[in-house]
C-alpha cells in the first residue's frame, strides 16, 4: 500500500524514462554474488553491492519499528558519522533479534566491504532482508565480498535487484533522465518489497542512486518529501517492519547545474525523486504477496487532511473490503462500514462512493446504477474507488490490493514449511 | 476478538450453570418466525421477539460507527424516553444505509410489537443485523409480528437465538443461577457473532436477560464493567460494525434481595453478569468465520495497561501472526515484529515469548527450544501465547483467532455470491 501525492498538488516534469536501475546515474557500479545464506546449496543471488566511484551525499529513512533488525541499527550509526560511498545489502536473512552478535555480524560485512574498496567502514551502510531470529551465516557473506568488488560494474543494476529479492515475483527498477539548465541529471533505484497485503508485511528496502549536485540539506528535504508521497504509506502509522530502509546516495557527477534552496532545480528535482519513489512503490504493490488487483482509494472533501488519510487508509486495510475486491463484488456496503469507523469526522447522509466512473451510493444510500456494470468495474485487474465526504476540501489517495486465498496459503503453509526446513536444519 | 478480565482481578462468584438462554430469568418469553428477509422461498427462523412480562430496568451499548443503522438509531431514541419490554430483532437485512425510509422500517416493526403486547411503541427495542445498504422487506416482517408474539413462550430462548444467526454455525446461549440472600437470581443471553477475524467484520448482537432486582444506576455501572471486559475488545477502539448491540433487560421477579450500590452482592451481580458475557464472547471467538484455531494472548509486566492493552491487540490483530497460527507455525519473529510496532513502550531485549509453557523468545533472542516440541502446542485447536515485556507491572489477555484460506474464500467467493444472487433480483 503506497501513498499516491495529496492529489491536489501533482508535480509536471518533464524527463525521460531509462534503462539502468541504481547504476543509471554516472559514476555508480553495482553487482551481485551467491553466499547461499538462506541455504547453502542455494545458486541464487543473494548479496548484492552498490558503490560510488566517488564522494557523495547521502540521506536515508529507516523502519520506526521498535525492534529494529542489526543491520539498521550499524547503518545509522554510520551515515551520522560519515559520508557514504557503498551499500551492501542481502536477503534470506533479515539480521533481526540476533542480539550482540547480530551487531558484530552487521558491521563484519561493512568491514569486508570497506577493506575492498579502500574506504572506511563507517562509509558502508548495510541492509538485510529475510527471516528475523536466526543468526546471519557470516563466514558464508564474508568470504563473497572479494568477489562482490571484482564483478562491480556499470550496468549491475539488474543482478543487484535480483540479490535482494525474496518473496517478490517481479524485478522493480525505474530511472529518469532529467534535463536540467544546460545538461541533465539522472535518478534511478531499485527497491524490494512483497507481503503487501497490509504494511506490517514484510521488509521494504529501496536503494535510489543520483549525480545530480546536491547538498546535505536539499537531499533531505527532497527526501523527506517523496518519502512521505510514495513509500510512508506503505509503513502507515509505524507499522514497519524491523528491517524498512529507503536510501538515497548522490555524487554529482553529473552536467547539471548545483541544486539550491527554493531554486526551480530544486524543484525539478524533488519532483523527479518523488516520480522514481512513487513508481517503485506501485510496483510494489502490484507484486504484493499473491495480489491480483491493484485499487487506488481515492478519498475526496474531507473536513481535514488528517482525515482524509484516516478514510484511505482504513478502508485501504479492511479485509472484508479486500476480500470483496479479491470476489469483484462492487460492494459498497463494505466501503461504508470501513469509513463509519475509520475515526474521521464524517456524514453518513452527505457519503458519495464510486466504483471507476459509476456511482454505487448516494448520500449514504444505495443509487440504481445496475450491479452489473459495476462489476465489470471491478473485474479489471486495476480499478479506483473514490470516496467523496462532501464535508470538506481535503483529499488523499492511497494504493491497496486484494486480499486472496493464496496470500493466506502462502502465509501460513508454504512459507512456514520453508521456515521449517531450516529450522530444522540447525538454524535455531 | 474478546478481552478476557484483566487478568490482576478476577472475580469469584459461586454460581450454577444452566439452560434456558434468554428465558432461563423468571418473566421473560421468546419465540421466532420466519419472515423470508432475505430470500422470500427460504424457511429458516429470521426474526426474533424477547418478551418481559413484567416492567424492566434497561440499559444498552450501542455500536460506535459513525455509520449507524436505522434500527439502532431508532432503539438509542426509545430506551433514552421509556422503560423497555420488548425486543425485536431479525437476520437477513441490516436495515444500514437505508435513510429515511430505514428509520420507517425501524419505527414499524416496534409499532407492530408495541400493538400486539398493548404496550407503547418506545417500549420496544429494534435489532438487525444482514446486508448493509438494502431496503428493509418491511411488509413479510409486519405481518408476521402477531405470530411471534402468539409464539411466545418461556423456554423460546433457542428459536430466538437461531433466528439472528446468519454465518454463525453454532448456537451462542450461556445462563448462570446465582445464590443470594435467602433466594438466587438468574442471569442468561444469546448472541450473535462470526465474522471474527477483525473486529471490523460483522455485526454482534447479545441479548441478556435477568430476574434481579436491580436499579438503572447499579445496572448501568455494572453493564459497563462486564462489556468493557468482555465485549469491548471484539469492538476494539471503535471498529465496531453499524449494528452492534448490547442489551440487557432486567425484571427484579426473583427472590434475591435488591441489589443496592456498593454491597456485596451488587459485586455479586457485577461478576455474573461479566461471567455471562465473557462466555458468550468467547463463543463468538470460536465461531469466528472459518477459524480453526482459538489462542489467548497474554501480555505481562507492561509498563502501562494501555500499552499492555496496545501490544496483546496489534499481536491480535497481525494477519501474519494469524496465519502462522492457521499454519501451526511457533514464529515468534512475527510477533515479535508486531510488538515493535504496537506503538506500546518495549524493550527489544528484555522481551520473552512464550508457546504454551515453551519460551521460544528470551530477552529478544531465539531459545534453543525445540521447534517440534513448540509446534507440538501451536497444533492444538487452543493455545495460549504470553509474552513478557518485562518492563511493569500491567497486563492484559486478548483472544484471538487464525486466518485461514476459507475465511478469504468466503468472504470473497461464496458470500458475495449470495449477495450478488440477491441483488440481481431486484433488491438494489
Amino acid at each position: 500500500m503506497a501513498t499516491k501525492a495529496h492529489d491536489e498538488r501533482e508535480c509536471r516534469v518533464s524527463f525521460k524514462v531509462i534503462d539502468g536501475g541504481v547504476t543509471a546515474a554516472k559514476g555508480f557500479r553495482a553487482s551481485a554474488v551467491t553466499c547461499g545464506i538462506k541455504n547453502p546449496e542455494a545458486t541464487r543471488l543473494d548479496l548484492a553491492l552498490i558503490v560510488s566511484d566517488g564522494p557523495t551525499t547521502t540521506d536515508a529513512v529507516f523502519t520506526t519499528n521498535k525492534v529494529r533488525a542489526a543491520c539498521v541499527r550499524v547503518s545509522q550509526q554510520h551515515i551520522k558519522e560519515s559520508d557514504t560511498r557503498a551499500i551492501i545489502a542481502n536477503s534470506g536473512n533479515a539480521n533481526a533479534c540476533t542480539g550482540v552478535q547480530g551487531i558484530q555480524d552487521a558491521k563484519a560485512m561493512t568491514k569486508a566491504v570497506a577493506e575492498q574498496l579502500g574506504v572506511k567502514m563507517r562509509q558502508v551502510l548495510v541492509c538485510s532482508t529475510g527471516i528475523i531470529g536466526m543468526p546471519m551465516p557470516i563466514e558464508r557473506v564474508i568470504v563473497k565480498v572479494p568477489d562482490a568488488v571484482a564483478k562491480l560494474k556499470p550496468d549491475g543494476s539488474e543482478d543487484a535487484m535480483r540479490a535482494i529479492m525474496t518473496s517478490d515475483t517481479r524485478p522493480k527498477t525505474f530511472a529518469v533522465d532529467v534535463p536540467c539548465g544546460k545538461g541533465s541529471f539522472r535518478i534511478g533505484g531499485i527497491a524490494k518489497g512483497a507481503g503487501m497485503i497490509c504494511p506490517n508485511m514484510a521488509t521494504m528496502l529501496c536503494f535510489i542512486t543520483t549525480d545530480a549536485k546536491i547538498g546535505k540539506d536539499e537531499l533531505h528535504r527532497s527526501m523527506r518529501y517523496a518519502v512521505e508521497k510514495s513509500f510512508n504509506c506503505i509503513t502507515i502509522d509505524g507499522d514497519t517492519s524491523t528491517n524498512d530502509t529507503v536510501i538515497v546516495m548522490s555524487n554529482g557527477q553529473s552536467d547539471a547545474p548545483t541544486i539550491k534552496k527554493n531554486s526551480p532545480e530544486a524543484e525539478l528535482f524533488r519532483c523527479a525523486l518523488h516520480k522514481v519513489m512513487l513508481e517503485l512503490a506501485k510496483m510494489i504493490v502490484c507484486d504484493g504477496e499473491r495480489v491480483t488487483k491493484f485499487v487506488e482509494i481515492r478519498v475526496r472533501n474531507a473536513r481535514t487532511l488528517a482525515d482524509a488519510r484516516k478514510v484511505a487508509e482504513t478502508v485501504a486495510k479492511s479485509l472484508l473490503v479486500k476480500c470483496s475486491f479479491h470476489g469483484c463484488d462492487p460492494n459498497w456496503g463494505r466501503i461504508i462500514h470501513a469509513v463509519g469507523y475509520s475515526g474521521a469526522r464524517i456524514r453518513e447522509e452527505l457519503i458519495d462512493i464510486y466504483f471507476g466512473g459509476l456511482q454505487a451510493c448516494k448520500g449514504g444510500l444505495a443509487t440504481k446504477t445496475p450491479v452489473a456494470e459495476m462489476e465489470k468495474v471491478v473485474q479489471e485487474p486495476k480499478f479506483t474507488v473514490t470516496i467523496d465526504l462532501n464535508l470538506g476540501t481535503s483529499g488523499y489517495t492511497v494504493y491497496t490490493s486484494d486480499l486472496s486465498e493464496e496470500y493466506v496459503d502462502f502465509n501460513s503453509a508454504e512459507y512456514s514449511a520453508a521456515i521449517h526446513a531450516k529450522r530444522q536444519k540447525g538454524f535455531a
